[in-house]
This record gives structure tokens, C-alpha cells and sequence, in this order.
């Protein structure tokens, strides 16, 4: 296993610590709880707070977020784990600035128990919390089954649109209603060519074989749509705005945001390669590419592979995306 | 081999259209030379300007990089080869506002060869060029044949304070002498646990075994310091530190600026447990870290390892690092 690592069960904690010592200026460790990172302008009183989590090993996700306009606060969990109930709580905290807490959070059971549970322990507190749940991955469940999608790298634009929502004095619902919206207009697709291992594990815990790509495939490996042959770069960036596009069925002329993300090992030139393409297919079709995003935002350990996903626009979504932020991700 | 390509051939045609599609707020291609690329806010009359190039697959260098108060125009080379003289030209040309022209590129007989080419002929123009020649890598020479290192990532420091020293309105050799101090205040180190392949040979052109680590790699897996067991990431980064700073010899109380790069396929959290390290490590020698960048800014394809880079500040460095910037890279 050719990584850079300790004792496998001390990586998270050192993420976390390294993650801070880097980005200190914007960003903190919660001092009640190190599975917490919390902005460095947070909380901001009279302010809804914006919350997140999830599992680790997705770097810059989700602690990368964080910062100005954007996340206040975040629950880490183990890699590819969620994180506990108590931390989602203590994130809450820490960006409760008295106005309540949007919860924007991935559509996984672990996730979605444990933030539950922390909403229970800060309504004593007498914190509002509301939240949105993430899923928009196409390929995780069919479109007649849309609550049992998984969250995907649409997050990223759940947060950054509830972020600057949030900022900009809004009601707790109109933010809540605002990052629904967004991940509402997201669909997304992740292409694998090569599995990932956690270290504690040693080994992958899926396989992908030389020359094949699991299509459809999730940000833990989850089996995809189905398996084929690896084709041209072209083909497959074809196949994932076809699949992406069939299901989100927008009408010509729609705005739209795209965001192509590497899973951690496929060269970044050959993102540039497929957005080459997504973009011109996505222009294709009628739509009109208002700003993309390309690099590793949403990662899966060094999974080799790719994610598109596209967000349909709006005035107020395409106002909101332009808010200036300052956070490591972006 | 499990990656995104069409021909081969026709990478770097693609990486460079989708670069500029997804950020042409940013960019934009040099009508006469699609092998440049320009800054949307290039030329500034009355301002020098700045240059660089280098062989593809660095992603996001040196592309990246071009921007607002950062480089005016890139010449870009095949994977990992020189740009050709031409290319160097016109990017020369491209960002001429009358007030001269530096390039800023890293030590390899391609690109040594081709700017000095490129600088004849745009002279019989009367473009004035002056260049700055990077040398960073602590591994690839040692102390008494400076002159034989070649450039890494420091080069990314020299290329923002070039651009935001010429952003000033300094004059070209004031603009050539800050960059060449900003890189002579740098020292790089890379670390590679696994090789990277050029689409077109199939596989890869280096090795490195299971369990060994290539101390000292260059970015193109020029053979290092050594190679040894890999060990835990806080030996490896202990390592690096030393080699770093042994060879750097800075007073106590120097602020310095750090960069931990991921190569390309090393998990982004693997990058925080080495900077967590790291850290540690500079402050430990009575050095203080100012300013830190940790993430994918300068890659080898999908290379597994990372690189190490520290510059010494001084306060004409420091408020030069500051100048708020524009660029994919950043």
C-alpha cells in the first residue's frame, strides 16, 4: 500500500490537525471536540448557521467548505464513515448565531440517524434546526424513487448556494428552502476506473477490472448503473451527460452550472479532457453553460475516476453562486 | 491502463480547449498559437509582462497559474516536454504591454533551449525579455552545482511574485529581480511511492517497487536521493524537512511560506498527515510558517507522492503573496 500514513486509526486526526494548521485563518478545531471544524467567522449572530457532515476521505469535502459565506460549521467522521450524533450536535452549536441551523447533509442511514439524533439533543437547547438531504446521484435509485438517492458532489453546490443564502440575512426557512432548491436542480454521475483502500482495511474493498469501468459507480464504491468495457475519453463523457441530462430534463435555453470532479487519482489533465466534451454536449442539447467547475472537489481516497455534476440555474441561484467566498475548497 | 483519453495525440490539444472552456472568465487561447495561453486581463499596457511554460500533465501548472496579477501567458508543451520555441513567442508576444517581458520557467535543457530561441526572435521585435531560470529541487544537484537543479513547485512561488510585483508596475528588472529572489528563497523536495504513465507509451517509464519509496523524485520521475523502505508518513515527513532546511540554512525566527503538493494520485487527507507533520517539524527549528498551501498545485499525471516546498519571507515577499489573485490554480 503505497500511502502516506501512520496508525491507520489516527488519520482522521491527524487530517483534522493538518487540515487546521493550514487553513487557520479560516478555519478552527471546535475546542469541545475535535470532530469538529468550525469557520473562523462563525457564529454570526442574528445569522442561520450552516451546517454539514460526513464521512472523511473525501478531502476537500466536506471540511473544505468551510469558511466565509459558506459552511459555518462540520461533523467529521471516520473515513468513510459518518460522523457520530454528539459531533453533528456540537457543529450545530457552533454555528448557532441565534436565527437557527440549516443541516445540509448526503442521503446515507448513518447520516441520516445521527443528525436526527442531534437535532433531538439541541431542541432542548432551544436551537431550530432544519435540513436539507442530498441525492443526486442518478444512477443510486430510479427516478420514481428519488428519497433513496445518495448525496454526491451537488453538495458542493447545496452549500455554497444555503451558504450564501444564509449570509445574506435570510429567514432559517428561506435558507432551508433555498439549498433545497439547489440540490433540488442537481443531478449527478460518478464514473469509476480504478477502486480505492482504506488503510486500516489494506486492500480495496471493491475491484474494477484492468480495462473495464463501473458506470453509475457511488463515492464509496457503491456498485453503479452497470459495468462495460472502458471506452474513448468521448464516449463515456457522451454516456454521463446522456444519463445526467435524460433524467433531469431541462428545457433548451436553461442556465446551467457543471462541475466535474476527479476521485482522487485520474490526472487532472484528463478532466480538461472530458469537460472538453461534457461542455460541448451539454451546449448540444440546447443548455448554456453559465460556469463550471473542474478538479478534485469531491473525492473518494484515490479512487480513479470521475463525477460530473449539473446544476440548473436561476436568477436568484445564479446570484447566489457569485457571492464571493473564502473557504480551501474553492 | 485505466484513464481518460481519446487518441492519445490529442490530449494536450483536449486539455487545453476544456481548460479554457471551463474557466474563460479567466483564459482565453492565443488566436495565433493554440498552444498559448493568455490572461483575460493580458496585455496591461505599461506593464511587464509575465511568462511561463512547461511540457503538460503538471496540471494545474503551468496552465493554471495564468490570471489576473499572475502570468500573462503560458507556452504549453507536449506531456512532459518542452514548449517549442514558437510557443515561447508568442506567449512572449502575447503578454507584451511595451514594458517588457519576464520568463519565469524551471531549469530543463527543452525549455532553457526554446526561451533563449524565443527571446532572440521577439529581440528583432523589440520586446525586451529578461528570465528568471528555477532551481529548487534540493535532490537534483547538490549545493555546490546550484546551477544544475532543476525547477519544482517553487516555481509557483516565483510565478505569484512576479505577477503581483509586474501587477505593481515595477519595472522589468525590478520585476526579474524579485521573482529570482523569491525563487532563490526556495527549496523543493518530492517524495514518489508510484510511477506515472504517458498515454501513448502505455506504461510507465520509472518504477518504484511495493514498499520502497523514491526519496528525492523529480517531476518527471528523475531519479532521487535514494531509495528506501517506505516508512510511516511522519518519518517520511521528518525526512523531507531536514533535506529541506539542511540544504536552506535560514536564521531562527525566518517566516517562511509553505507548500505541500500532491504528485496526483495521493489522497488529498494524506497530504494534511504530512502537513500536520511538517508543520510541526519548521516551527521545531525556530522557523515561523506565515502562510501554507496544501493540495494539488503542481501534479505528474497520476504520479503517487508529494513534494515539499519553503520560501523565506521577508516583508516585500509577504505583501507581494498577499496580492489578491485570480487563477484556476489557486
Amino acid at each position: 500500500m503505497q500511502r502516506f500514513v501512520n496508525n491507520p486509526d489516527d488519520i482522521v486526526d491527524e487530517t483534522v490537525r493538518g487540515f487546521v494548521r493550514a487553513h487557520r485563518d479560516l478555519v478552527r478545531i471546535d475546542p469541545n471536540n475535535n470532530r469538529v471544524v468550525v469557520s473562523q467567522f462563525a457564529p454570526k449572530q442574528g445569522r442561520v448557521g450552516v451546517v454539514t457532515g460526513g464521512g472523511s476521505g473525501h478531502e476537500p469535502a466536506f471540511i473544505g467548505y468551510t469558511g466565509r459565506n459558506m459552511v459555518d460549521a462540520v461533523a467529521v467522521g471516520e473515513l468513510f464513515s459518518s460522523p457520530t450524533a454528539k459531533s453533528f450536535a456540537d457543529a450545530i452549536r457552533a454555528s448557532n448565531g441565534g436565527a437557527g441551523v440549516v443541516v445540509l447533509y448526503g442521503n446515507y442511514a448513518g447520516d441520516n440517524m445521527n443528525v436526527k439524533m442531534a437535532q433531538k439533543m439541541v431542541a432542548k437547547e432551544g436551537i431550530e434546526v432544519l435540513t436539507v438531504v442530498a441525492n443526486d446521484d442518478v444512477c443510486s435509485a430510479p427516478a420514481s424513487e428519488m428519497e433513496k438517492r445518495r448525496g454526491v458532489a451537488g453538495e458542493i453546490f447545496m452549500w455554497k448556494i444555503g451558504g450564501a443564502k444564509a449570509a445574506s440575512g435570510a429567514s432559517l426557512q428561506e435558507v432551508r428552502d433555498t439549498a433545497q432548491r439547489a440540490i433540488d436542480n442537481c443531478r449527478s454521475i460518478g464514473v469509476g476506473l480504478g477502486p480505492c483502500t482504506l488503510p486500516a482495511v489494506g486492500h480495496p474493498n471493491f475491484q474494477i477490472e484492468p480495462g473495464k469501468m463501473e458506470f453509475g459507480i457511488g463515492h464509496h464504491g457503491e456498485p453503479g448503473a452497470f459495468v462495460a468495457d472502458l471506452r474513448p475519453a468521448n464516449d463515456v463523457a457522451d454516456e454521463m451527460v446522456k444519463v445526467v441530462l435524460d433524467d433531469h430534463n431541462l428545457p433548451a435555453g436553461t442556465e446551467v452550472a457543471v462541475l466535474v470532479s476527479g476521485l482522487g487519482a485520474t490526472p487532472i489533465n484528463e478532466l480538461y479532457v472530458l469537460h472538453d466534451r461534457i461542455e460541448q454536449q451539454i451546449e448540444a442539447r440546447g443548455l448554456v453553460v453559465h460556469k463550471a467547475y473542474v478538479g478534485n472537489y469531491f473525492t473518494s481516497l484515490e479512487m480513479v475516476g470521475a463525477t460530473l455534476t449539473v446544476m440548473a440555474l436561476d436568477e436568484e441561484l445564479k446570484s447566489l453562486l457569485a457571492v464571493e467566498t473564502a473557504c480551501p475548497g474553492f
